[in-house]
């Protein structure tokens, strides 16, 4: 029996033998759209909290990490990143970071389920105060679909902002997807996709990910690490993909960035480059 | 009601509410020392557990991160350390990474639960594997005191491995214990303390053990982050204090360390010194 409460949520990570847990003030939704189980909790100390099937999405209080660090990076790795497409993302908190950048021209958000981003405006408004932004425009449609028909060179850097590995993320972690990816990109081009955890993942999706980047074509990738508590092990990885090198970025520009973040800095985007030994030796 | 079950370890996080499980394969252990309840599981998926009063300590899978982390940076900060204090660590796990530097002449590790190093040459004999170097003198006693007794500069680095601030740890988190580190250390010495997390514990434990750092003397003063998954929040700090800069380290050995290592390398040292956005404007 797993330690179920209805006055916690309890999200199970079943390669890791773990659990993670937030104490619940009440639930706010709970809705089965076509794609999946959407869930809204108000917590007592993380604040809102989104669920889908059962995975923890974000919570007010620590998905500043996440969306820091699936945005800044790569922005700063390309060296005039104007025209972006997010792919997943409908909470809209990475939107939001990245139209922080003033050289941004447009950002195409291509997410299968609009009711995320409907529940995202009402119970997430903090991550929703951009979406109004003249250079946004939403796609409710299939992120796989629309790289598959992108025009060659049509997007500078494209962020993969998507569930975990299962269900209809699936195809987002794949050799034909990174060729449409590759195809879509720029000759500057950065793909950055979350990757799942270093601690649990490492040799189930962060290796083969990377594996198959290479073979889409990609001269370079990367994974960073970042700290993310909502997350199975609560550590987390940004793989980075380039058609040039991705290890190295404006840093200069980084250093000087013109909007506040809270967890990402240019030194921060360094240390998150290092690569813990066993990603080396293993 | 809490989510309690005996199949699952559950470590509740107050001050976060939240809180972090482990499945369990069965309890090897349970015991009441003059000092503490020190509880032994093994789980399915992260080898053995020691639990102390009903936190996590330590478990056989991921460890490694913290140990690293609690050593290997003080040590490469110190140009030339050869005396080592270590103030509780009684699995050993810390030992193990001191002994691995070869300059390191003898170190004595002061633990004040007997049981909790006896427990550990049982259930987690990889950790204790260095117990029998020459150079260690295991002393069984108060932290406290032998840091006040401590003749003046008799020691390069001290590393405080303890619990967290409550009970028999919290005279470690004090100016007055910290004056008598600074008393303890040679002209060049380091102290490094464990100090909870950045997201549950900034203004509550970080904050205040800087201000209490320096104002016993000490003229810098640094918290570094690493990922630690079975601790609250997953994300953890090693604060380092020193009478000279504890910002530079000697990169050039840490670069060809002559060991092996899971997590800890020179890049990744560099990168753990990144201070987080909110540190530097909170």
């Amino acid at each position: 029996m797993k330690p179920v409460n209805s006055e916690w949520f309890t999200e199970y990570c079943e390669e890791g033998g773990s659990a993670f847990s937030l104490q619940l003030k009440e639930k706010l939704h709970d809705e089965t759209t076509p794609y999946q189980r959407i869930e809204i909790y108000a917590t007592t100390h993380f604040g809102n909290l989104m669920v889908i099937d059962g995975f923890v999405m974000l919570t007010a209080r620590d998905n500043f990490l996440y969306h820091e660090m699936m945005s800044h990076p790569a922005l700063f790795t390309h060296p005039q990143p104007r025209r972006v497409t997010i792919i997943g993302g409908g909470d809209c908190g990475t939107l939001r970071e990245v139209l922080k950048h003033p050289g941004i021209g447009h950002v195409v958000q291509v997410e299968i389920d609009e009711r995320v981003t409907r529940l995202s405006e009402q119970y997430f408004p903090e991550l929703c105060e951009s979406n109004r932004d003249a250079r946004v425009r939403f796609d409710f449609g299939d992120g796989i679909r629309r790289m598959k028909e992108a025009g060659a060179g049509s997007v500078d850097v494209i962020i993969v902002d998507s569930t975990d590995p299962i269900g209809p993320a699936k195809g987002l972690f794949t050799e034909d997807f990174y060729r449409d990816c590759y195809h879509a990109l720029g000759s500057d081009g950065v793909l950055v996709q979350q990757s799942e955890s270093p601690l649990l993942h490492y040799d189930s999706i962060i290796r083969p990910m990377h594996r198959a980047m290479r073979a889409a074509g990609f001269s370079d990738s990367i994974s960073l690490q970042f700290p993310q508590p909502c997350y199975p092990s609560g550590w987390w990885t940004a793989t980075l993909a380039g058609k040039k090198s991705v290890r190295e970025f404006r840093s200069g520009d980084a250093g000087k960035k013109p909007f506040p973040t809270r967890y990402y800095n240019a030194a921060i985007h360094q240390g998150a480059l290092a690569q813990p030994e066993f990603f080396l030796t293993g």
